[in-house]
């Protein structure tokens, strides 16, 4: 076997990898969302004392990566790119399989179960959060860069929806309609929605940059 | 000249070039908080109007980083580690801009100019965040692992801090002593300041890659 058809193999393997990770980490929000939506407990409490297992693949894989521009040499641009796109992307994913955590935490400390009927654009900004994160996944796993930009444009909704959020929020407490700690509970939890909107973006932009060299029409190789 | 001392004035350009970018994002962090601890609105808006000058130096260090990467083809785990963790770290320093950036905008909007004196903690979650933000720089740029592993174990202070400012603000709100939406941007200000703390840490654990190979005691190469 060539040493090319080696390489071939090894970067085949790393997608595999980064694949299997981000499985991992859609599954941990989705149950996150879900706990939160459903304020089901027992899939919070899940959650927070989940294992290492998101933590401990990104270390391999930054691993695998750094052993393969070592010892593999990436002569062709393609190559490096797939290599140090996936060493930027493990780093996105891990953040958002922390916010998963840091939701799931927040949920256990709500006391009132009627506090998101209050805050109405949540449960939207959630859904349109994950999806952009499942797109953002899609969109590099597939190499489909349409969809990448698709997502990139979805973040201004997201952004939208935090202001009104954030509003919702100010009036339930001027209103001292709900207790406070809920209140600056579920604000946080709209600024981890936000944040992993964010990383959806940088997955993106990673796939733009796989597929094309450039980074918001900025070339890096 | 040989390749091999073409590489090295290489990276020593690299670091130079990593030293201007973190120059660049410690000073509009200081600026960043100071107009936030002197209320200081015309600091604020200069921070908000600010340049494209951190992305775009971020954006040309990656595509030096990966220039290296291909032509260059580092040999030596060292070299290796030298590229790959400042692929890393622009990132972090990018997203502390960043958040300099979203800490100005909020300066802007706070209208009680009394709040912060109800927030006494704050002004201590931001002195720690800009320490922990300085070392941890430092210890990129001066390769010490000492300092790095003092920044990581500062973050548990700035995290208690966290939780001080939010026990701060939820007793605001329900004494209803100050306006629900300064109560909010204060505390997204210190969300803000957690974050930079976080980056922090990252910076440090790049720098211990950078002088080991190794990552909370996982080897990575």
């Amino acid at each position: 076997m060539t040493t090319r058809v080696n390489f071939q193999l090894e970067l085949e393997a790393l997608d595999e990898a980064l694949e299997e990770m981000a499985d991992m980490v859609e599954n941990n929000i989705e149950k996150s969302l879900a706990s939160f939506e459903k304020r089901n407990v027992e899939l919070a409490r899940e959650i927070v004392q989940g294992d290492r297992a998101v933590d401990d693949m990104q270390r391999s894989i930054e691993a695998r990566c750094l052993s393969l521009m070592l010892h593999q040499q990436p002569v062709v641009a393609r190559d490096l790119r797939m290599v140090s796109s996936a060493l930027k992307i493990v780093t996105d994913l891990e953040r958002i399989g922390d916010h998963a955590q840091d939701i799931a935490e927040l949920v256990l400390r709500i006391s009132d179960a009627n506090v998101m009927e209050n805050v109405g654009h949540i449960v939207e900004m959630a859904s349109k959060a994950k999806l952009m994160m499942k797109n953002g996944i899609r969109a590099y796993t597939t190499r489909n860069t349409e969809l990448a930009y698709q997502v990139i444009d979805a973040d201004d909704e997201v952004d939208d929806l935090f202001n009104e959020v954030k509003e919702e929020i100010s009036k339930l407490l001027q209103e001292k309609r709900e207790p406070v700690d809920d209140c600056v509970d579920i604000l946080m939890i709209a600024k981890y929605l936000e944040r992993i909107a964010d990383h959806a973006v940088n997955i993106c932009e990673w796939t733009e940059f796989n597929e094309t060299g450039t980074v918001q029409n900025i070339r890096l190789l």
